[in-house]
């Protein structure tokens, strides 16, 4: 190292010395990680120029139904991580996972064990009656719970619809848990789904020979007065992608079993969702 | 650390296992210094989505005419180090900087003497009679010779033109060294000027309270047969942003001094660039 590179680091920093105090922090923290990679890489101009002309691409790929620099920040497992430092909970609580870019503020409201699938929606059906509790085991009513997955084919509402139409909302809907923190809800058996490779993102992953697909999950959000809220999903067991999420979003316990039903239909999921209060989710912030 | 987060890195650099060599090391490195940062840094969901809308937002701003990213590079100084760690050379020869976005590959050709400035383009003049040698000292004839600036609005041809005219090149030319290794040409006492700040780049450096301000400097780009190429500026020693360049682009044996002259222009500039060869640079990037 020459003595220009040695001290242009410390240089760059001192630049933001009367930065606002957070930002201060966190554009030392940045330059130094910045720096540091190129340093120990020795990142050729070629290199350095690639990455930058990769970043370009993605920003021109971002677009209202669309968000590429999230799906980058997917499939290097930051969204994971951020999701994780942000949502510390004790071990018996459901743990949260990442939200993805498919969730939407206003799904149909269901009544207690309809469907959130259209009647020719292909897929197979599955009864789900998940229970809402708290860590002491009280169950939680009037929880606000939102669900949303992929139709049989793997693909969003918001993927298969025509741009100039209204969208028609499928497979997703929400609902609220009665007294003894129930809802009962009829929905698919997901499928495990491939990111889009039409952008950078995708390509990059191709390149890099890494696999592009989300094992078979459904996703849930739920809500109740005086408790953190709980965004997160459900993964099948056994789904051949289930330790190779291209997004890092699979946690052990929220990895469950499909049962075969002898009812109406086919499968049956009963899972329980433990949610912490405001209270607990604030003492874990501070630590 | 949870669990979780604690080994999230790991996995999510496994993922690379079958990536081509350099690119599975670069991009390890990178998740590496991406997840330190998130997590030295506690940062929440809301910083994080901050950050990937503000890159969005450079992306959004990038054009054939204006690449945010590089400025967005330049501000952090990692276009200064990548300059610098792809350009080591003894300290005896002239160092290289940034080339900055401005340099065109067809500028006027220009005779011994001649100007590169339009007659009535504002600034001082000045002569320049420069000298390009080798590390021991022997002239380097047939030297090209490139040479770019602002005017004394501190504003580039490519920045004052209308976009529906074609390019009137101005303060920009080159010309060929003698049997001496010596140029002269007519150009302007460089002014200082400020990075544009009507894109989110020059946004975040106001809100950061960074100055915007570039240094008074001339560009010069020497390439000469078995001579490593130059990619240069000088700049005005006594200039009020000579240690605080906003790129980071100033080295200590780039600093000049303009000396009045009783000729026919106000000031005169006598500079010398010192080459190395290509087997020079050759063993240096080795090491």
């Amino acid at each position: 190292m020459d003595t220009f590179s040695n001290h242009l680091t410390e240089a760059v920093i001192a630049t933001f010395k009367d930065t606002p105090e957070r930002h201060r922090h966190l554009f030392a923290s940045l330059v130094s990680h910045l720096h540091a990679f190129v340093i120990e890489n020795e990142c050729t101009t070629t290199e350095w120029m690639s990455c930058l002309t990769f970043l370009e691409t993605v920003g021109k790929h971002c677009s209202e139904e669309r968000n590429e620099f999230i799906l980058l920040s997917d499939v290097l497992g930051v969204s994971a991580l951020v999701d994780a430092i942000n949502h510390r909970r004790p071990e018996v609580a459901t743990p949260n996972t990442v939200l993805g870019p498919f969730f939407h503020e206003e799904s149909p409201r269901i009544n207690h064990a309809d469907s959130i699938v259209h009647q020719d929606t292909v897929g197979e059906r599955v009864l789900v009656k998940a229970r809402v509790k708290n860590l002491r085991g009280e169950p939680i009513r009037g929880a606000l719970i939102d669900v949303w997955e992929t139709d049989g084919n793997g693909e969003y509402d918001v993927q298969r619809h025509e741009k100039d139409e209204p969208l028609q909302q499928d497979c997703r809907g929400h609902l609220y848990s009665n007294e003894h923190g129930q809802v009962e809800l009829l929905a698919l058996k997901p499928v495990a789904y491939p990111l889009p490779t039409d952008g950078p993102v995708g390509a990059m992953l191709l390149s890099c020979k890494r696999s592009i697909y989300r094992p078979a999950h459904v996703h849930f959000k739920i809500t109740a007065q005086g408790y953190d809220p709980l965004v997160t999903a459900l993964y099948t067991y056994d789904d051949t992608y289930v330790d190779i999420d291209a997004v890092f979003g699979v946690k052990e316990a929220l990895k469950v079993k499909y049962e075969r039903s002898l009812g109406k239909h086919p499968w049956l999921l009963c899972p329980e969702f433990i949610l912490i209060t405001e209270e607990e989710a604030q003492v874990r912030r501070n630590h």
